[in-house]
């Protein structure tokens, strides 16, 4: 699986002495950085989005990166910085945001969401865990290899975004314009969280997303149910037909060639899998279903982050009022999603499914579909070179071998990663999994933070080691 | 098939030459009802309801009808009048309504609703077909056979409602309450209409109805797709796949031993249906499908007359909102509602389709149902004798054999009358099939409405004729 480090990290005290020495400064950057309300979503916020960009530049040139640049994106800007004099070592592309959620519910926070506080070893903030912490831990990690080295091990490219959480908008088109100026042998995205019980994990697989929306439509007008009611077809009768002959009650996709393209769980995958400890009564329980439900041949884990799915979104059609209403409806509608995994590709998959759909479609309605959104799903195989180093990393820093989760949702900008500049990427994250990221309350272990750091500073050097293709 | 008459019924002078004499007066009254805005739906017309109930009793009571009374219900009264002079003769029960629909949108009517015109041979005006014209022809035929034989051939007991464009609500507990003042041989329900094309027509059958409301829960909140999706079922794709289950795809119903009590179609009822025109491409059209669609083995007419129907009404759960939102819904809804047709009982289709839905609902999702509404299905065989004597009634004053029609649609009262009274029906209606009930410029053909009468009158003779068991 894993290959041998070409040559062995090993401690750095200097490095460790500096972090030690520089600890309470470090807490205050971070406080201060979470004092800027960098809402993306809220257009009042532009200029603080402005401000923790101008912040988290400042704060990379103060560490030593050169080429900083707030750059613009026709929304909030994104920072740019490099460090590129490791001759003969690999480069990698380390991405976070400085944006963050909405706060509202307001009151629902026990201290406001813009005024740090630290308790009981937790940080309290909006963007304690989502995604400044990790802003913080990359600019700390470079701060402390050049202030006692005075060279990082690896070339590092860091950009910030500020639209993370106003679902990226402007920032392929970014990407695109700066292919050259960000080409990297791999990237490393910090914006995941370990494992519930904060036990050490990397994310290794993203699902990707095709989404649409089906249209039926019958009638010109809804048609009295008595009068005409077995002479016509339903376009709401025809709409569950389609959705049930697309999917099946044992939960497998029933669309010709949907599984054609999925990538099949090694071995290695499965002992991954079954590492995570899940109680499976209480995640059920705290869903509030009567019983948990999926593909048959899987484990719970292994179908929420390694196998695709297709789940209605929303349906509508005729009458929602109280009471009965005796009509036939003129239209019928849903929005329908696949949830895809590596290697399934979101234009293949949209064609299956909706040449499928014409099959059982019936003459005795119109159809049409809207394509709503679809995202690539990605994959870093546990035994990537890339990922064993970050797992030495973790394992000498956190003192416990990591478990290789994977998360059933997407980050776009992994996808647009692989789309625009061709690059895997490590899924580096260190936030508490029950961290209340989007919710009241956000928060980060203190400890999480610290360590972080240090395994950050730990992989590039282990980075170094793998042999530079 | 139909009984020969036991006498031939001939022609009467005296009461034509009553009725050519007394057309202009009979018009005028039948304006005078049009012009009380009868709306029994909207509770400020609720004096004018009163009002055309006394108008009605005293109209009747000038025709020489007895125990003439308005009748309270707790809402609009009922008109009550009788006439039981006619020793060993049938009684019959007669039923037609003095409420009418709303008038809105009212800017679409031609000329004002409630101001009664003759207009190229119709009479224009809210209530001019459904159902004054019916109240007054019943009572221009009581009158004219009184006014010249002072007596009528049968024993008649007329009631006239005031509630029928609204639910009927009090009817049912007014029919018990007065279960022996309504004891009759069978009934006469005057509020139907012709085929299309003026044909005079029998209303033979009506469906009834099962209607009820799937509500199907899975987790306690809407989900996330990405994050729970492939692990936990979702009450949409789930409802769609119990919505297939119960009806397939070529239309017919799924559920096991729903045909069981279907009446079936007899040579004379095929040999009636096909007798009926209708214009496939042009009904088609007319409703804007791109084909139609049903049972198959049955004409259109048959599907919709004779056949037992299931549809979705409405059906709703999740996003229905633009774009898309990447969410399993915690909740997903269905109204549903079956068409019956003779001999189905609403209760023992319920029944059924409750223990299917039991058999085909998963395990992973909670459901519960709420009945909405139900209606039994009736039937007055075409070769009953009361039918027959109707159809003669027509052929010798229309000119031409009734074509026998089955609505697709309830006639709540039909059903009342057989459940509570005992009552089986004749449908005798004599409206245009196009007469814009309901909608704005409702009219009735002075030419049906003039027949009608002499065609009820000769009907009373007829049923005189019948065997009286």
């Amino acid at each position: 699986m894993a290959d041998a480090p070409t040559h062995a990290v090993v401690r750095d005290d200097a490095l460790e002495q500096y972090l030690d020495r520089t600890a309470g400064r470090r807490l205050e950057a971070y406080k201060d950085l979470l004092r800027i309300p960098s809402i993306s979503g809220i257009p009042a916020h532009a200029p603080d989005c402005r401000a923790a960009a101008e912040f988290v530049a400042a704060d990379l040139r103060a560490a030593g990166m050169g080429h900083v640049d707030v750059s613009e994106t026709g929304g909030h800007p994104v920072v740019y910085a490099d460090w590129l004099h490791a001759a003969g070592k690999p480069t990698v592309l380390v991405y976070a945001h400085y944006d963050v959620q909405p706060v509202d519910p307001v009151e629902l926070w026990d201290s406001p969401p813009f005024e740090p506080v630290v308790k009981q070893g937790r940080m309290l903030a909006r963007g304690s865990s989502d995604d400044k912490a990790h802003v913080q831990m990359h600019a700390r990690a470079i701060e402390a290899l050049l202030a006692t080295r005075h060279s990082l091990p690896v070339n590092l490219k860091v950009i910030v975004e500020g639209e993370e959480e106003s679902s990226s908008v402007h920032l392929d088109a970014w990407l695109e314009a700066n292919r050259e100026r960000l080409a990297a042998d791999f990237a490393v995205i910090s914006d995941t969280s370990f494992f519930e019980g904060n036990l050490p994990a990397i994310t290794i697989a993203l699902r990707g997303l095709v989404y649409f929306q089906l249209d039926l439509t019958g009638s010109r007008l809804d048609l009295h149910s008595g009068v005409y009611g077995g002479a016509v077809d339903n376009p709401a009768n025809a709409l569950c037909q389609i959705v049930a002959a697309l999917k099946g009650p044992d939960g497998r996709v029933k669309v010709p060639g949907f599984y054609d393209d999925v990538a099949e769980l090694t071995a290695l995958d499965r002992q991954a899998f079954a590492a995570l400890p899940l109680d499976l009564e209480a995640y059920r329980e705290g869903i509030g279903v009567p019983a948990l439900f999926g593909e048959p041949g899987f484990s719970v884990l292994e179908q929420l982050g390694a196998r695709p799915t297709l789940d209605v979104n929303g349906i509508w059609g005729g009458f929602e009022g109280e009471g009965p209403k005796t009509i036939i409806p003129a239209h019928a509608h849903a929005k329908i999603s696949c949830r895809l995994v590596a290697n399934q590709d979101p234009e293949r998959i949209f064609g299956l499914v909706a040449d499928y759909i014409a099959q059982v479609a019936p003459e005795s309605i119109r159809y049409s579909i809207q394509r709503l959104g679809d995202g690539r799903p990605s994959l870093m195989p546990i035994d990537h070179p890339a990922t064993q180093a970050a797992a030495r990393a973790i394992e000498s820093t956190f003192g416990v071998a990591p478990l290789y989760t994977r998360e059933g949702g997407s980050v776009p900008v992994c996808a647009s990663f692989e789309s625009i500049l061709g690059l895997s990427a490590v899924l580096l994250g260190f936030a508490p999994a029950d961290g209340q990221f989007h919710a009241p309350n956000e928060w980060m272990w203190i400890s999480n933070f610290e360590t972080g750091i240090r395994t950050i500073a730990r992989y590039w050097d282990e980075v170094a080691g793998l042999e530079h293709k």
